[in-house]
């Protein structure tokens, strides 16, 4: 009733295939004995069995790559969203979210040699999903699905990359993406320039110290390669070679173009030229005159952009962080015009090291480098849509894990203590047996709107209601006792200070009017 | 070199063993004919198939069961947030966020039957990682995993559930929990009760008509149980039963315990008496005399705590709305104390048909329904601890969906227009060649922190940029023009009622010091 096949191809491969005649199904077994990867897997494994005893143990930790955010980190993280979310509302963005997952095919061909990264979901039956890439292709496809021509938006979630730690070192596989982008038939460079706008209105307000927005446009960067002979062919991967020129020096990049990529010397050197400037507006005027750049239609579209894009800038009071910078590459497929990037340039900022309880690898080092990046992709919604319509989008991805680093690790450095919980008043009480008392002031605080706790035990000391105050920064605490309740009134307590006043409780007296109540408190 | 084995199991099923003894893999082949499964299938591979051409097209949609939400979605959920984190910073929570997906065998053993709808990545190599399916195992791994005893912490995040569509329509897979919980050692049922002051609060001031709190207790049930005659391993599978109370009538759920589960009828009989007691104080008052429930200890204990329960509940100002319900069993394995569950009572609110765009399954009716549950766990974390050190939680989970479909459903209704973007201002100009103009004072406005927008045309018309306003509620437009620049002012209009206001606009004289600028202001 079935047919079995098995072959040994090479030493330590079998291939087993076995063909059912009833169902007409057809089992294939590949066995790779992938030594490394099963040694790992042992290892793991001896770790999950305790000590000597072998009794299972259950292993407790997050998934690699992964961290759990703590309160600290949370009220970071908030404050940094808040002024982030606050620039994008500025700047009259709506906001949208879209699914974790999206079908597989829907990432599938938008990524180059990075789909390998992607998060796939098992096959339990029905559709193949694959958990989202980036906020760029959910966008694209949410626009093109819902014929959407026009729209400024924002979206901040996470995405997910199974990046090889072991590589990588210090970037997350789970991490926040923090997207604004402008979706829409325009006038050139004026979307394009408010992008820049809001780098460096976030950049300046969150404070990380001085930062540069480099540009650029790919158009000038494939004229560029066209013009020093680079074959059409090699463009991609010669653009991923410069986009190294920020980690690499040239003559390794250089290196690489000539030996590994088979560019010519010669080809290699004028590109060398180029990438080494810097400038302003300036600098694309004097490229538009440039005898062999000239020459390419696309860097002189791509130029003449830069240059009206400058004169935006200006009007945005914005030039003095904005380079024109031939180096900047970036590596995405999807991007069609301008590109940019913005990194610290601060020395000041020591590399992180705070490698979290279970020993997941923090973010990397931070001293120099790139805290956002963007630019023009307006081919992207038409691979969506089923005409093949184009919508042009211009946007910009704030690098936030970076950034929390920062936050995280000036928090540390600072004397000042993070609060986590935003409670104003601490309902306690000196005395025993006065539990009640305090749940029906802290009833009255609640109803009022006002930020209180009170301690989850009948008798607490006062000292331990005092000293949660003050380990959690609440500032005031309004302490009953025997002879408040009798006098009708509350001892408030300014935490930092000692200070005490008393002020009149209205609470027991309820059938006293507003106006009854305020001639008594004029009385007191 | 292998041994194959081919059984057919029953018709429609095939089970073929594969044993390679190079590398000792055994590959097993499990073909379940499911037919219509398959047809499902072939009709979607179908729709992905274009027109009669055969060329493949793009299905541009989400995976089943997902949906993007809309800004104006985003506007409401944003609403709804800010109301329920507003009053859990009230209580004095912190927050925490944990990753999206867990190891499997966190997960594994805490869901019972439902473990099933546990989403699972797909091995690609590492550890075997599951979606999460609610936060409060997260939760109860994060507590073990740093060794925390007392916290008050609330998440808000997305889970996910392979629910069946078909069965359950209108559930969503992927759907926002909003949880707060207390963790610690502390004094019987004051947490509890700040639980249902929570929902009590949030329900009140969402302002989604009148609710219900019910509670009971897993020792009360249990208790029950024991008393009744139901035989001890057949506890879970007798209140999965009563749990089916909200939506069936009393005669059913006795069939389905006499006929399905095998219970005596006079067993079944005496359960029926017990869960149509509803009440407050009083009736735990009432059943600590009662001959039958009084030999249970555990019922006792649960009924002391719901008496207590009570006497805080008052304090907090809450009775009105909370009712003390034999019927309430929730399913969930890991409750150990004190369970509640908050419904709509009001009967004007109409089922919900919003299907969105890609015929995605809107949320369920709507017209009464569960819209916050929860209860003490105090096992759940002991179950991380490799040492088995329990912590005693009980929290309390907001079901934001379905208070996002109502509050969806009541702005439809409304007349009021649900803004998506905050724009206090838009600047604008009634003639051509003054975008530099308008580019300059909206860099003003931002840099002054006001919301402000301008159209990306070098010379839109005035009436779409008025329209833009109408669209999105844009109160105020700046209407900059030849004759304004040339008095130094800028035309201030109110969009709703075309009036207009003419304003000294400085911007034009940067040499002015702040005094100069006042005075000018007072000549004007």
């Amino acid at each position: 009733m079935s047919g079995s096949e098995f072959k040994s191809l090479s030493s330590g491969v079998c291939v087993c295939v076995c063909v059912c005649v009833v169902c007409v199904c057809v089992c294939v077994c590949v066995c790779v004995l992938q030594i490394d990867e099963e040694v790992a897997k042992l290892l793991e494994l001896k770790a999950q069995l305790g000590g000597d005893d072998g009794k299972h143990q259950f292993v407790l930790k997050t998934a690699k790559g992964t961290r759990d955010y703590n309160p600290k980190q949370m009220a970071i993280r908030e404050k940094v969203f808040n002024t982030i979310i606050g620039c994008f509302k500025r700047h009259g963005a709506e906001t949208i979210d879209t699914p974790v997952f999206e079908l597989k095919e829907t990432l599938t061909g938008k990524y180059g040699e990075d789909s390998k990264l992607i998060y796939d979901l098992k096959d339990q039956g029905g559709e193949l999903l694959s958990l989202r890439y980036d906020l760029t292709v959910p966008f694209a496809r949410y626009l093109a699905m819902n014929k959407i021509t026009n729209i400024k938006r924002y979206h901040i979630a996470k995405v997910y990359r199974r990046d090889n730690p072991a590589m990588t070192r210090g970037r997350y596989r789970e991490f926040y993406q923090c997207d604004f982008d402008i979706a829409g038939q325009y006038d050139a460079m004026i979307p394009d320039a408010e992008c820049l706008k809001i780098v460096h209105e976030i950049l300046s307000e969150l404070d990380l110290g001085d930062f540069r927005i480099k540009v650029n446009d790919r158009r000038i960067l494939d004229g560029m390669f066209a013009v020093c002979g680079v074959p059409d062919e090699k463009f991609r991967t010669i653009c991923s070679t410069v986009d190294k020129l920020d980690k690499m020096a040239w003559e390794d990049v250089k290196k690489e173009m000539v030996n590994e990529k088979g560019l010519s010397e010669e080809a290699a050197d004028q590109i060398g030229e180029y990438v080494s400037m810097q400038g302003g507006r300036d600098l694309a005027e004097r490229l538009l005159q440039d005898p062999k750049m000239s020459q390419s239609k696309q860097a002189c579209a791509g130029l003449s952009d830069i240059k009206l894009l400058f004169s935006y800038l200006e009007l945005f009071q914005v030039t003095d962080k904005v380079v024109f910078d031939l180096s900047l590459a970036r590596g995405l497929d999807y991007y069609t015009g301008i590109i940019y990037e913005a990194v610290l340039t601060q020395a000041g900022v020591a590399p992180v090291s705070n490698e979290t309880q279970q020993g997941a690898p923090a973010e990397e080092s931070v001293s120099v480098g790139s805290v956002a990046g963007g630019g023009r992709y307006d081919g992207l919604v038409g691979m969506f849509d089923p005409k093949g319509r184009k919508v042009p989008c211009v946007g910009v991805s704030i690098g936030i894990e970076r950034i929390f680093s920062i936050m995280e690790q000036k928090a540390e450095a600072s004397a000042e203590k993070v609060r986590t919980t935003e409670v104003q008043v601490m309902v306690a009480s000196a005395q025993k047996n006065l539990l009640e008392e305090r749940l029906k002031l802290v009833t009255e605080l609640w109803n009022a709107g006002i930020k209180a706790e009170v301690m989850y035990k009948k008798n607490p000391k006062l000292l331990s209601q005092l000293q949660h105050c003050e380990e959690s920064g609440i500032p005031l605490v309004a302490i009953l006792g025997e002879q408040e309740l009798k006098d009708g009134v509350v001892k408030l307590r300014v935490v930092a200070t000692r200070e005490e006043v008393r002020s009149i409780h209205t609470m027991s007296q309820p059938s006293l009017t507003g106006r009854e109540r305020e001639r008594e408190r004029e009385n007191y």
